[in-house]
């Protein structure tokens, strides 16, 4: 069976996808008895060496000319982007052509409208590789899970932060070295925003959300905070405690509603989270009736990426050849989603106060009006002034925030210098 | 969308999912679309109480009224063992019904000729239930990752070994308690030879061989050893060395050909499989685009294997609503499958030695004679007679044994204590 397919764009995802379709297309053919023909590369810059080389007229500049393209029956959108690719991939499915992509930023933004428009085309949209890269995440929750009750998945889904982490936590790093190392290593771009921020992060937690939930999370809808003012002091305080901090995405479901956020966060040594390390990603979900489950592996890169676009590949070109046109496996509902304000958080709090008695009274007495209350309080170094370190129990994110507003305004307090989020019910230092 | 099913089994997993489509099926509908009608459920005796109440003419003790029944568009067989289920699903299969099965012991000795009567009639055959229960591993690999090269995966698909071997681990119990802990607590059946001696492994590694590779190897291919002589001895040792005794399913492809086993295998502590605790299974794939995947989760249980029935119903719903005749994602072709003695292992052996000079160079010297060199050896103990501990470098399995039986016949041998297989380099003690 042959296939003829369509790449917008041919970076390094592309270019690891057709070193597979070209230099190794006959191992795929074999076992899958698909023949990928590559008919059409939108390139940028048409003159650029590339690694594999491809007839002369398959390059072209125009990504339209991809897409309208006779013999392209799929388009494979890589160029990453929300412009022009999301006007692209509407082209595509309007003229009735499959569409794999690996674009979480377009798929956070304009998934809802471009399923919908997939669904009335009656052709896949497929998007396996937006999210965690090489892990294959997407199908398992909107296939296997597709009629199951998800209550909350957790991810590791941004290498880039997970590195600079996992460096600072055992090498004991300032973040700005950390980051220096991860981009001479090629672990994080130029301009590293995008994922310090957590912003490529929160993207990542809409997609999950809402095919764990069946209602469409809008990515402006997530609560994001990233890694850029973490402080190897916490860092070392949480290794003290049994801890260890990570970039989360949480995607939660409740009676209340939905909430999803991405936050570094307090994570018990002996949670699967835990010992993710470096640039591996992992997903972990929870419902009632499976319990946990994992999925770990490579979240970025072309090799792995590539891997994951080209599963969706084989996968839209059996449905195309058998002429179907099979039911998306999750009709999103409309559903609540909540203000984090709203969502229950514990909170780790780096306070440096003055010295002298009677501060402790004053800092709980903040905690006591706000109705928030204390798990553990105790102070630590002996330097000018001091340090006092609480962990709250479970409250209103909102209550916590003014909390920490009200400490801010207290004399005794010069400064607020770090809130961490906490996943579980919070450490108990042994004092 | 309405779909008529009928169930072939009422016990833990058939009343997990009943309890899903019955009592929670306006969930599965509202997530999905999909009304999933239960038609027909075959049942061993129609008195028996039931925890999820049914209509009395939908139970019946004739399973083929439930494969002919016409409203029945869709067959889940989840009675287990070969026969008749074997003979229900060809009739399903043959009649143009979609099949779902949870049965490890027909797929991994009647799959192929299963899935070729599935692809002759033009309807799906899923097994996502059949491996490692709850955890979605048999997509992932069969359609994810359909395209791909895949060298090795490796497996922990037996919760109950991997309880007891972990309680001997944890609490230096010795085999015949932890079985007897592990019946108890219903983690191990009143007969459990089926999951002690890897029989039930052996299958699920056939399956998941086969779906890597692209080639159908049959449950009897699999060198399959059982944990029933594993020693707390050695579990203890293996501790001391950096390493914890898994029963691990090994499925490895390479120029030579495809090589799958069961054993007990000592994995060093900080491999992703070391963690998996108690009745949690876990599947490693390794392959040279994504390097490494891992999923984990419930391996058994009636509402995780359910989870993987229902994900099954809704994907073969889909298909069929679609009136969609989709190929299956891989195509089997014939390889070569090898026999252990040809694939390459290393030993972990203890021996029972008389105490005086000299021994070693013996036991050395059998072991240069068969051209198998030792990476390191120590002694233990200091009781009647003593102990010598050996790891090899990795040789050819059937070197390996020769050696050991060559040991066996030497004077100063009292007894070839342990042979246990080492995945990695090996230990080395800190002598």
């Amino acid at each position: 069976m042959r296939v003829g397919i369509g790449i917008l764009g041919f970076g390094t995802v592309g270019g690891a996808l057709l070193h597979k379709l070209v230099n190794e297309g006959s191992s795929v053919s074999t076992k899958t008895g698909l023949e990928i023909d590559v008919v059409r590369v939108a390139v940028r810059d048409l003159d650029k060496t590339r690694s594999v080389s491809l007839p002369a007229d398959v390059l072209t500049e125009d990504p339209m000319e991809v897409v309208n393209h006779p013999d392209v029956q799929l388009v494979v959108e890589i160029m990453g982007g929300e412009d022009p690719a999301g006007d692209l991939v509407a082209a595509a499915l309007r003229a009735g052509k499959p569409v794999v992509t690996a674009n979480k930023a377009l798929i956070s933004s304009r998934g809802k409208e471009l399923i919908a428009l997939a669904e009335k085309s009656g052709v896949p949209l497929l998007f396996e590789a937006a999210v965690a890269g090489g892990i294959p995440i997407i199908r398992p929750l909107s296939e296997t899970l597709a009629g199951e009750q998800i209550d909350r998945v957790l991810g590791i889904v941004n290498g880039t932060t997970n590195y600079i982490l996992t460096k600072m936590a055992e090498e004991g790093a300032e973040y700005k070295a950390a980051l220096a190392e991860a981009q001479e290593l090629g672990y994080a771009e130029a301009d590293p925003t995008a994922d310090v921020s957590g912003a490529d992060a929160a993207a990542k937690a809409a997609i999950l959300a809402s095919l764990a939930f069946g209602t469409w999370v809008a990515g402006d809808r997530v609560y994001t905070e990233g890694i850029e003012r973490i402080d190897a002091t916490d860092l070392r305080i949480a290794g003290e405690l049994g801890y260890v901090i990570k970039l989360l995405a949480v995607a939660e479901n409740s009676e209340a509603g939905i909430n999803v956020r991405v936050h570094p966060t307090f994570v018990p040594a002996d949670h699967p989270l835990a010992v993710i390390r470096g640039a591996t990603n992992a997903v972990f979900v929870e419902g009632p009736s499976f319990d946990q489950l994992l999925f770990a592996g490579p979240g970025a890169g072309g090799a792995p990426t590539a891997t994951a676009v080209l599963g969706d590949v084989v996968d839209a070109a059996r449905e195309l050849l058998a002429g179907a046109q099979v039911a998306p496996p999750i009709r999103f509902q409309p559903g609540r989603v909540l203000d984090f304000e709203s969502a229950s958080t514990t909170w780790y709090l780096r306070l440096e106060v003055v010295d002298r008695p009677g501060v402790l009274a004053q800092v709980a007495g903040v905690f006591g009006d706000n109705e928030v209350s204390i798990k553990s309080v105790w102070q630590e170094g002996e330097d000018d002034g001091a340090t006092l370190l609480l962990v709250t129990h479970a409250h209103n994110e909102g209550r916590q925030r003014a909390t920490a507003q009200a400490l801010r305004s207290l004399d005794v307090v010069n400064n607020v210098a770090a809130v961490i989020r906490v996943e579980g019910a919070g450490p108990t230092p042994n004092l």
